[in-house]
């Protein structure tokens, strides 16, 4: 099963929103309807939106052509609409801009790029995961954050790339996974995957981690990232720099599986990346209803910045690159 | 309004598991209901189990006595079974021992006793708030976890009381409250304390917390204890510890208001605190509803344990200690 494909003239994807509880496919024929589904997050995780970046604009293209409107605005349009659907995803853009490098050769030639970018991510999330696999050779307890999974790519993860691999060369004794309030990605849709890999798995609150941690119950920390700065500085789920904060302090490796794509040369550090805020109701409410006390309101930064010098390793399907140990105490002057 | 109070021979407390939406006072009768409110958190915090500890003796002593049992023989079967209701509060054993220390006196003495814990933590608390804002003056940006305030002790808090008196003498920016997951505490409890106050605050998810620290928006973290050991170490709500961290590499103090019965001379470290583990159904539900997914397990630690080197001040109501500045490497060496 993948999460994201091209079907007959359209994009068909996995809804998330439904998981655990309903396993949904939804056909979506035009571009807002693909930003609608990127923002309610029916379609998430750094790889799939980098796919459905480049899927977008092929909608844009053969629906224009359909219906004899001008591909190059129709394109135009999409692009802009999707990238605005989730500013802190540095994939998202990039998916977009390798579809519209092709315009010039029309819908097929667009959609022909859109299906290499799913290619590669197939490919590169495989070699992710033998490479931070080989590097955390004996770690038999993991701690996870968010889903860096099958479901934030098109067939397989990054973090939960290393996780597989590693259960498969040697049984794992249990993987903590963090259930990643607002949304509980972890909970819904980590613990999915891993109880249909047949993991052991245990949830934990995002809280009980860092006690978890220090307490010497956790070989490593492993987590996907949404952007990397040029400096290594990784922007990834909001959460995820507590963990790397108490991994520091236990002595065990914190490391970042994400594909090349994710790092973005155009970003000095972390804190020059826009981290979105998302809607309050995520956090006041809990399963539509309010929890909250009345008139209280909520902060929901939908990202952190875990500093580079926090990082022991970012493992891409090209290179292990290791800031911490090339970190300033700044950690400002690694160049990826 | 008090939390808990002796009214007519029962105990009045303030049911937390309806807040924010509902302010009931539910009238309890004998020890078994008392350790079942307990152990449902329709009564908790710190303060408040000492007193509810204190009080449990003296309800089956009233009872024992008006039914002609042995008063004797009631107080201990009632001293055990509050004991047993949460392991890790070290007030609640203390407050059940307070009033066992009397029990020759009968009844009446047993009150009397009780009384004065309640009284004498109405007072703590008052010291604990002056002292602490004294020592975090100038601060105007706040991050607390869970709640240390009146709903966690009978008319006023700890960590809220320095919070409360930091507002009187300089209105405060905002008070960051983390939720608190599993039981939100934080979203519920805090915030509607904040909010009858009059004190601006925003909620935001446990794992925010760190990310926000680290980028420079938190003057001082502000919490509250269940259990102190001898070195330092702090036992407190699950998640704190994360908080701790965060602090320390934003360089800002981490206090912690507690009673001085909150101490613990017979546990060397945190390390020997029993760490309460609750039900998973806590953690894999949301609002009654299976969130996770199914057929996964979780893990549910009710604390964490915050080593004394992370800790700026423990704000008493006699005293100022100060574990980080004293403390070891390992925090193994500071007496309290």
């Amino acid at each position: 099963m993948r999460t994201i494909d091209w079907v007959d003239g359209h994009v068909l994807i996995l809804d998330q929103t439904l998981l655990p509880h309903q396993v949904k496919m939804v056909s979506i024929a035009t571009p807002a309807e693909l930003a609608d589904a990127i923002i309610r997050l029916a379609v998430r995780g750094a790889m799939a939106l980098g796919v459905a970046g480049a899927f977008g604009i092929a909608l844009a293209a053969f629906r224009a052509h359909e219906q004899g409107r001008s591909v190059d605005r129709a394109v135009d349009e999409a692009a802009a609409l999707i990238k605005r659907s989730r500013p802190t995803a540095v994939n998202l853009p990039w998916g977009v801009d390798r579809a519209l490098e092709v315009r010039a050769g029309g819908p097929l030639a667009i959609l022909a790029a859109a299906l290499a970018v799913r290619d590669q991510d197939i490919t590169a999330n495989r070699a992710i995961g033998q490479a931070g696999a080989r590097m955390l050779q004996g770690v038999r307890r993991v701690l996870t954050h968010c889903n860096a999974g099958a479901l934030a790519a098109v067939e397989t993860g990054t973090a939960l790339a290393i996780v597989e691999r590693l259960h498969q060369a040697a049984d794992l004794e249990v993987v903590y996974v963090c259930e990643t309030r607002p949304l509980l990605q972890g909970s819904r849709l980590t613990a999915w995957e891993l109880g249909r890999a047949g993991i052991p798995h245990r949830i934990i609150v995002d809280g009980a981690a860092a006690g978890l941690i220090l307490s010497g119950a956790v070989d490593a920390v492993v987590v996907g990232a949404d952007r990397i700065a040029a400096n290594g500085d990784v922007v990834n789920k909001v959460g995820t720099v507590g963990h790397a904060l108490a991994a520091r302090r236990a002595g065990i490796p914190f490391v970042v599986g994400a594909p090349e794509a994710t790092i973005d040369p155009t970003r000095a550090s972390g804190r020059a990346t826009p981290i979105e805020e998302r809607d309050q109701a995520e956090v006041l409410d809990v399963a539509g209803h309010r929890a909250a006390a009345p008139g209280s309101t909520a902060f929901n930064p939908a990202f952190d910045i875990t500093p580079a010098d926090l990082v022991t390793a970012i493992v891409t399907e090209r290179r292990v690159l290791t800031p911490a140990s090339s970190a300033s105490s700044d950690g400002a002057h690694v160049a990826l």
